[in-house]
């Protein structure tokens, strides 16, 4: 009800606060004989963990995910999987602003509207580091989906207006932005040093492709795969805008150039990104979520006070330039939940 | 479970199709005493109805809502209410062809691998007159909104290629296509004229702005209001991509330049489209969505047989060239079915 | 949200008044190409239905179930079924008395505080009209366990405080009470009869056995196969009681007597009535529910009106004498739901 | 979907095993500004907590609740509530007969048909423990429905066949099993001892009832009050049976007898138990709920293993003789879960 769960069948629900004693994250609904240990989390984890470029927070968490329940002798049991990421280095001091200021394009202002006091601590529940939670299931998620051979991967294709142009799928991994066109990722990388000498931030684009994915999962009408994926990549904090397949661009093309044709071997292209009437086809599914900004920067900013006279607020404390590319397992972990949610709905209803 | 219900508190599940009956929505979660009748809905269902221009099907139908229970002399009882649409002029000959071929940019190959046979007749479930029963749906989401003066009005901001530039909203009831720019709509009819005789069809952009939205609606992290509304909207035949506020531009934009600095008698710029942190902060709400083509045109396609035979498929019927002008009343319906839910949601905890 | 909703991947609502259009219901989540047409319901929708003894209500209804959607040449298609049952013989100049008074033991008190008014013909949203849908949806919920082999029966064990003792299971249809002894129907009758002449109403007990349920399904915890049984039988107006297995007996009991020893061949006994731990067991399973005497009385009653004022209410109008024996197919129907929405559950997560 | 989530705006969700980390539970949708602390907590659990008398099982937990989300400053936020309690206890040697055995009675046999293995430590997720978190959140519940003045009491009616019948209510918090009746209670003393000798094990009834409890929680048709409360008594492990009000006994009662009449000043009986059509009508709410003996008993019993062989068990380890006391707290957390779930729903449809 207060929307802090997702899915149907693989039902999450995250808590936790970025400054609290930690996040975590309920997965009721997995399959049993699933093995699971700590270690499986280690790879994600560590991609969705900051301090590890020069360009993002100095925070560091090792982010550990300790198995508070639903495992036993090194698989999946069928009750609920608790899984629980502490906080360790957690400096509360600079949010004591919060106590007074709302941090422009920050959710301070609507939270104390709509609960009258909040957790300002980091953000506390409006954290990225809630997010922490959501890679964690996607894990899960992701070794549902194993036996099916679905692979989701993201790369960049936009940050702070630079364009990924020459695709090199290989070179993804080497670009500390997943940024498959060298030439690019390399001027992304000056411009988050110059956004960040100015104290400034930037937002961007990406894309996410599923390979695998088998046709039939999605529900008609409302609970459509589409529908669910967008959802899910808007409830990341910071994405503004979703498209599937061609997206914005299909509404600027006729019928004729639009519709994929069908031949014996599959679709002859794939403006659809994999989806029909809500329900995947089979082929690679394709999105891409568009990011704002991060809203803390280092410049002062009009805001007002909780009762409401102007003021001035310059932060401090520590943040990433841009969320890319923290955000890229996040987006990852969301698509994975889906597609694992509408699996598993897909075999109650046959 | 199967995707036809739609909201938590505002529980709306639709069904029916086509050809069929008729379509129909039941509303659970309808607060009692407000007043309704079916003359309530004859405005939104007369924009939604085919058959007023001559782009659009020249299908016909009245789109008569009986309201089958959930009232007693006038009002609201807090029962549900359940509204039919009967299926009045139906002509199910054009669609024997889908007994074997699959219509490309169609539903038709998703659901014949998922369900293993499906109601072809006029797209059957996946046509896009189950959007009549979400139109009456909203009519009394509208009513429940009501009371807050919330207002939901959308406009065409592109139509085949064509971009509405010199903003008149007095103009958007005058143009057939609720287009805000007078001249653009004048060239968007001859757009629409020369796709319908070219057998093509267009797609578009429509803009949905909320005015008189309190702040507070909306929950953090998943069921945030812009996630809810990106699935909403996504989850409408041919929407293919959703944004809010800035949207993809913000993507673009440095933090100095996207936060919407606040002032003591609110924001001073609405890049952020009326929700932070997935609440609404009491500015307009603005969102736009993409449409596809409408896939049914009448050139000769590339498809497959049910036994996967190449095969070519030509269609015949009746079909808009584009779904923007019906599609507009559908997304309102869908913002205000959001809006009244998360309404209703923060009355239960507050 | 407003309760009208019962299971989770077989999901029913129903909706409809005793005096208004009709009684209908939608299932969302019933599998694909199961054959289904109106003739399906006749025979439950008869067992339903009043008028056919001397001593249930004069009403008389042809209780016809239309199919309004998700069937396609004979078999469902995976959208939601709509079942709809219009409403035909309904006399509502008897019930005016309700625009200011309570009956007691009705729900019109209650309706009229939380609600502020309330459709009172015939009960309106609470009368036992609204069990019509639920024994259609109980018909569908048995084609979907069709498969299974599983068969659920009731029968009754009391009636008026009268107790089957001899059980001859065989003399069950032949009761027009569906008891299995055929003294104590005799005796039944009499009991029925002598009430009737005396204005007055009697409660019963009733016993419905599951054979055929496979073991394994039901969920740990909360929606324990028995919980949700439980909810089922006591969302049944009129049922004020319920027990699984040995039930308040099992109270009376050592642990040395009431556990099922388990041998290769099964249990022992069955005094778990078929459930362990929320999960069947592969074995019978047993319930039993208590009803209270219908409220509707022709004696002369103490009550007040709508604001507050001590009154006299004496009814006039049709009423059985007791549930029994038209409640046994709707007891039927909701442990069908139950059982085959744990059955589709239990398919997803395996 | 996996059945370890209970109510619908608040919403808990258990997790943890009785011989893993520990047990918790998230809830989800508690209202914000709830001062709430860990020592909120002492009372019920150290009511729930075993080792207090020499007839219950010597393991000893502290069961201290930590609070691991959703406070902030002492007061809740709106945030999902985490809370854990850590094993400390736990001796595992004496289960490992189950790796190869099913105890009787228990839910050994049923999990391992469904789930083909599981956490048998203790009982792992079919433990009584999990109801250490329920307990937890009932406090919580009690919370949110401290304002209107609700309170829930059990107390023992019947132990081990000995009926309580001279009822002082102000003996029950000086009985060690909650018995209103002195004389009775120390007759269960004995029984208990008797039993404890013996190594079987003893069932129980007991009588829940609910002041203060406004008129109008509940919902018509399938979310009636006494449904939701049925499913939560039911849902704990070794009820099986519950009744509202008269309960089974209003099965004898003739109408005239049965209804309650209504006058001025309430109602002038209460065999509906409170509760009339699904919704409370503001007189005192009365269930009760019938409790098995302890499936746990030291004698010699027959089973199979795992293969289906025929085999003999025999307990080792600590077990309680009865569930009762310690299931009183547990049985009082469901009721207030349930009405407090039940209240905030009444908000939001008004």
């Amino acid at each position: 009800m207060a929307g802090n769960s997702f899915g149907y069948v693989l039902r999450v629900t995250t808590f936790g606060e970025s400054h609290g004693e930690g996040v975590g994250v309920i997965i009721d609904g997995c399959p049993p004989r699933i093995s699971l240990s700590p270690e499986d989390f280690v790879h994600d984890m560590r991609r969705r963990r900051s301090g590890r470029h020069n360009f993002d927070s100095p925070r560091k968490e090792e982010d550990q995910v300790e198995i508070l329940s639903g495992v036993f002798e090194g698989q999946t049991t069928g009750a609920p999987l608790a899984l629980f990421i502490r906080n360790r280095d957690a400096d509360s001091r600079p949010y004591d602003v919060l106590r007074q200021l709302f941090r422009p394009g920050h959710a301070d202002y609507t939270y104390f509207k709509k609960f009258g006091h909040f957790d300002f601590r980091g953000g506390g529940r409006s954290s990225a580091r809630e997010t922490a939670a959501r890679v964690a299931a996607g894990v899960v998620a992701g070794k549902i989906l194993g036996p099916l051979g679905v692979e989701v991967t993201a790369h960049t294709v936009e940050l702070g207006g630079i364009k990924a142009e020459a695709i090199d799928p290989g070179f993804v991994k080497k670009s500390p932005f997943y940024c498959a066109d060298p030439a690019a990722s390399e001027r992304m990388k000056e411009a988050i040093n110059n956004a960040k000498e100015q104290g400034d931030s930037l937002g961007g684009v990406v894309e996410i492709r599923v390979t695998g994915c088998p046709a039939g999962l999605g529900e008609p009408v409302f609970d459509k795969l589409d529908a669910d994926l967008a959802k899910a990549v808007m409830s990341v904090g910071s994405v503004k805008g979703v498209e599937i397949g061609a997206g914005f661009e299909a509404a600027r093309l006729k019928g004729s150039e639009n519709n994929d044709p069908i031949a014996p071997d599959g679709f002859e292209a794939n403006r659809a990104g994999g989806i029909l009437g809500g329900i995947s086809n089979g082929d690679e599914i394709v999105l891409r979520a568009a990011m704002k900004p991060i809203p803390s920067i280092y410049m002062e900013q009009d805001t007002v006070d909780r009762e409401g006279s102007a003021a001035k607020i310059k932060l401090t404390g520590r943040f990433d330039v841009c969320t890319i590319p923290r955000i890229i397992p996040v987006l990852e972990a969301m698509v994975l939940l889906v597609l694992a949610d509408h699996y598993l709905r897909s075999r109650a209803i046959r």
